[in-house]
């Protein structure tokens, strides 16, 4: 294992800030009238260090792991959906990959930590696994902390891959069973929310299923008290493609470039980069509000306002990819629209 | 001019209602997990009459027209700014262009009734000028009733024509200096909603115009009283790209084809077109939620739920073209997921 150091971030500098907003203001438009589009456009434009950002080949990466918590009831679902959708990735029949190869993004699973041991058929699986699995968090750890670490160095290199060097924007998504367990405990250790608002129906458990979710977590987080170190918080509640995920925010932001937020479990990740290095904020684009309940509670208490509210409760970066083509009219507006110059339009100022 | 009749409307039958849900239900993904997309998806597959919607030859339609309103205090900019963003559209420099080029999208102009005489260089530009702009309706009606029916029945017509064949989803935009006075007045009277609410921004007022503003069109709300027809609201109010835009969607809905409504203005053209014909609504996806105060009243008022709420103003169809990527991820998804049984993945009920 290599020592635990991370690598640093860059805050953005505000060089270009009023020649960006300058920009913007004489596009043909009343001023401010893209709402939101501008904000990710002066974004991007800062993280880019130029007037004109551009958007170059855009990765999904797909971080799954397996949770021990599913050996109690947190989930509809049999944990081997974890591996059988890494499959269903793989082959290209998952709501990410249709979404993905709208917006011509190509998509990349990690084996963070899934409980399977894979046929040779599977060559285009990144292999990264920790461990098959986490430990159950209600009885123990859900992994040490050397692992903890592994997971978020593991994240921070694979972004060093020279394959990812043309590349400027990330989106992470995740898949694994039992995750927004692990997600909502993980966030009410790292933002002092209380656990029952974070605790939500995850793939549509009903209400007698979802307190019962809350109990088992509310026994889990009595076993160890309060926590704030964020590899601590990792290594009790897991989960391995969170971790991994987290250092890929790391890496992203290191290299001044743009990663996209996805939903509950990717902002569980966010919160442990976030913890790890509080600059790495600079660097996100959050894309859009869950279904699952505890979303809303965290992006408000960040003050957060993501880009889509669409009911979405889906995980694997498909809000990500859903917001991705606002992403893209963000920039084109900015590098294509006329200014009022251009096209002879009077400004409000000329009445 | 035409006798003014209108052409009738198909409501939507339930007969494949259980098949499309059943389909979408199948797609590997927690049931409902996609939240307002598969209410899109559902929506097209009905209005279509298919399990396998599609998305052909998609249009943006803006319709331009000037408000003699603008003699009084209601606008941040000049009216020469309506003829001068007509020629920003035809020579693509328009936020409009930019959006719909990244979608593939034509953009065509119609000349509903702007105060300009264009030159001999507009070939592109569709001539449909009822008049060089309504009247003043604070002193007077904007435009005679048989004006009215001759705007409603040439969107109908405008959209008979055979190029729009090919066509199964149009997006309908406006350009019209002073439109959001004629749309706050229009939207009261069809609505009861109080004048108060619905009179905002516009461009970007302050809120002592913003006020002045409201003074204005209360009492041009006084001159008539309050009125219940929608060809008299029109009349009496305008405009001639707001009465256009409505027969545009008469004639989509007519043709069982999809339109895609943008913001406030286009909103008020709705408003028109369910009085007329209330099964018009089967036929709208209603794209965004304007900062424009009043649009969030009006969409309250109905419980319509936008897809997008990202703070745009801007008008000329841009948030109908932010919402088009979701409706066309909408159809892949229920056209391109592989299902539980095509994957091989384990549904809830197998636990």
């Amino acid at each position: 294992m290599s020592p635990f150091s991370l690598p640093s971030i860059s805050p953005l500098t505000d060089v270009l800030r009023s020649s960006i907003r300058s920009k913007i203001d004489n596009k043909t438009k009343p001023l401010g009238s893209l709402g939101d589009l501008e904000t990710i456009a002066m974004q991007l434009a800062e993280i880019q260090n130029t007037l004109s950002p551009e958007l170059k080949n855009p990765k999904l990466i797909l971080f799954a792991g397996d949770h021990g918590i599913t050996e109690e009831p947190v989930s509809l679902y049999p944990k081997d959906v974890t591996w059988q959708m890494v499959l269903n990735f793989l082959s290209g029949g998952a709501c990410a990959n249709v979404f993905a190869k709208h917006s011509h993004i190509d998509v990349e699973v990690v084996d963070a930590g899934v409980d399977h041991d894979w046929e040779n058929d599977t060559p285009r699986l990144i292999q990264r696994k920790i461990r098959k699995g986490t430990s159950n968090f209600l009885k123990s750890k859900a992994m040490s902390q050397e692992e903890a670490k592994d997971a978020i160095l593991c994240g921070i290199e694979l972004l060093n891959e020279t394959k990812y060097e043309p590349t400027n924007i990330f989106l992470f998504g995740e898949m694994g069973i039992g995750n927004t367990s692990a997600a909502s405990i993980v966030l009410s250790h790292l933002t002092d929310i209380p656990l029952r608002k974070l605790v939500g129906r995850g793939t549509g458990l009903n209400n007698n299923a979802k307190e019962n979710k809350f109990k088992i977590l509310s026994e889990a987080f009595q076993r160890t008290g309060k926590l704030k170190d964020p590899i601590e918080v990792l290594s009790e509640f897991g989960g391995f493609e969170i971790g991994m995920m987290a250092g890929a925010m790391i890496g992203a932001a290191a290299q001044r470039k743009t990663f996209v937020v996805d939903g509950f479990i990717a902002t569980a990740a966010f919160a442990i980069a976030f913890a790890l290095n509080p600059t790495v904020k600079y660097y996100a684009i959050f894309s859009h509000l869950s279904e699952e309940e505890g979303h809303t509670v965290v992006l408000e208490h960040w003050k957060i306002k993501p880009l889509l509210r669409l009911n979405l409760r889906l995980g694997e970066g498909s809000g990500a990819l859903a917001a991705y083509p606002l992403i893209e009219l963000s920039v084109k507006f900015l590098n294509e629209m006329a200014s009022f110059a251009d096209a002879g339009v009077s400004n409000s100022d000329s009445k």
